[in-house]
């Protein structure tokens, strides 16, 4: 069975990871001073302006659970970092273009300003575009095997076009004032944000070379945790106030857009959520005590508080 | 020296490069009654729309010049397909989230009603979104060695990005209104026009094995049809009407953007463009015959009237 995490270091883990990552990204993406200017500087405010990087952590994760006897050298380091600064950079330019008036039209995200109000809405948008092929050229330089790097291109790319992240934003859209049933729910954020969630995990388990029936077991807990961190969400919505979520809180009631709660009812989202958890543990059993990272960040995802 | 090739030839050649790649667009973008219906509708009609699809024409003719002995392979043939489209892809996004209300405001393209007028800015916006990563998606799945495949997808990613075309839409966002040189105004123009034009040339080459050579020579020749292309765009926009284009003439002039013909003066304007031509010509001597319809191109793009 997967080794038990103590909380606090997952905690300290994280802290570690989420350090070097801010390091990484620092370096990869292009100069503040460097032309065009604006266009940089706004790229650095969206993804430098801290946030969890759950997604980046999930990356370093089932690197270290697929890895060779828990050995990663130096070259599916680097790999590792690429992907992680890869994943970052997505969610970086989604919420950007989100936040945009002709989508949520959202003026506050991690505390402060969003792009489009600490800039204009055409760099908001520019930013979002530039961010993204970015990601790509960041795992078009991971110094793994080029199939490898063929395969993790392949699954982001899956991941957060049509049929992933974007279709999912576009059901969301279409969605707001109707009345969706809650499998309908489940589908919208398995696209909006279990699949570049899914794909991190995935992103992580390929670099190091995981085999195909240690990617299933990664892909089983994947789609579970994807969608706990959306009912999560959710609650987290209806619960919290704006000051400890650094976003507006009550938005998506506000908005008249559906959540589990409001779907299924606060103790029904909770028994799913705990449902969901235990999904994501049993997948990791036969990976043993080596999966222990990725096994305690289930348990962080299912109990954080913002 | 290179081959010449009747205009008539090329125009041929084209109207049939042109006619498969729509084929190759509609089986490859999402069904239109595939969910989210509304966004893959919009995809379809943003790329299918028509265009002259020169840059995919750049990719097959840089695929016949550099392939061994001009004979194609079939898994280089659908390669080549593929990367025609992803460039493709690319372009009709960047033209979607160009005519957006934050961008250039343009209600006409191609002769119909730009995307957010038939659908929405949201779904626009998410459509071009898509687009991006589904260009990459299809080079991801080029049947070739997977070491061109990463070669591939690295250049793509690089000419897209904010030191590439998404820079160069930022460069001209600021500087609407300012006095540009005709050093600035090139360097603009080669990340916002160039840079998709030089790597749709190169990924025919780097698709079929091009060595590093004949890519120098690519190279050259991509960068002067590149700048050629906007030069060309500039004369059109000053002395065409807009049911000639398909879409609002003399709106660089309305807008108060810097062109050619306004910063270098007509005549200056169409003496660069002889010796864009003559360069581009020159780049493609060493490659012998099989370098045609490249030439054929450099001349197609000179000498277009629309």
């Amino acid at each position: 069975m997967s080794a038990l995490v103590a909380p606090q270091d997952l905690s300290r883990w994280m802290q570690c990871r989420v350090q070097h990552l801010e390091q990484v990204l620092d370096q990869l993406l292009p100069p503040a001073d460097s032309t065009p200017t604006r266009l940089h500087e706004a790229m650095r405010y969206a993804v430098l302006g801290g946030g969890k990087r759950v997604r980046a952590c999930m990356v370093y994760a089932a690197g270290q659970t697929c890895s060779r006897a828990g050995k990663i050298d130096t070259a599916q380091k680097t790999a590792l970092d690429h992907a992680a600064a890869a994943v970052e950079l997505i969610h970086a330019y989604s919420l950007v273009h989100d936040d945009l008036p002709c989508m949520d039209d959202d003026a506050l995200r991690r505390g402060r300003p969003t792009v489009h109000v600490a800039y204009d809405e055409a760099t908001a948008m520019l930013a979002g575009d530039a961010l993204q092929p970015l990601a790509f050229q960041l795992l078009s330089a991971m110094p793994v095997a080029p199939a490898l790097v063929v395969q993790a291109i392949r699954r982001l790319a899956l991941a957060v076009g049509s049929h992933g992240m974007v279709g999912g934003q576009a059901i969301d859209c279409d969605s707001v004032g109707l009345a969706l049933s809650a499998e309908q729910l489940q589908q919208m954020h398995r696209l909006k944000t279990g699949a570049l969630l899914e794909a991190s995990v995935l992103l992580g388990g390929i670099v190091v070379g995981a085999s195909s029936s240690t990617r299933d077991k990664l892909q089983t807990y994947a789609k579970a945790i994807g969608l706990a961190f959306q009912v999560v969400d959710d609650i987290l919505d209806t619960t919290s106030d704006t000051a400890t979520l650094g976003k507006t809180a009550g938005k998506d009631a506000a908005d008249n857009k559906p959540t589990y709660p409001s779907i299924l009812g606060m103790d029904a989202s909770k028994a799913l959520l705990q449902q969901l958890s235990s999904q994501a543990h049993e997948a990791l059993y036969p990976l043993g005590g080596q999966a222990g990272w990725l096994a305690g960040m289930a348990d962080y995802i299912v109990s954080r508080d913002r």
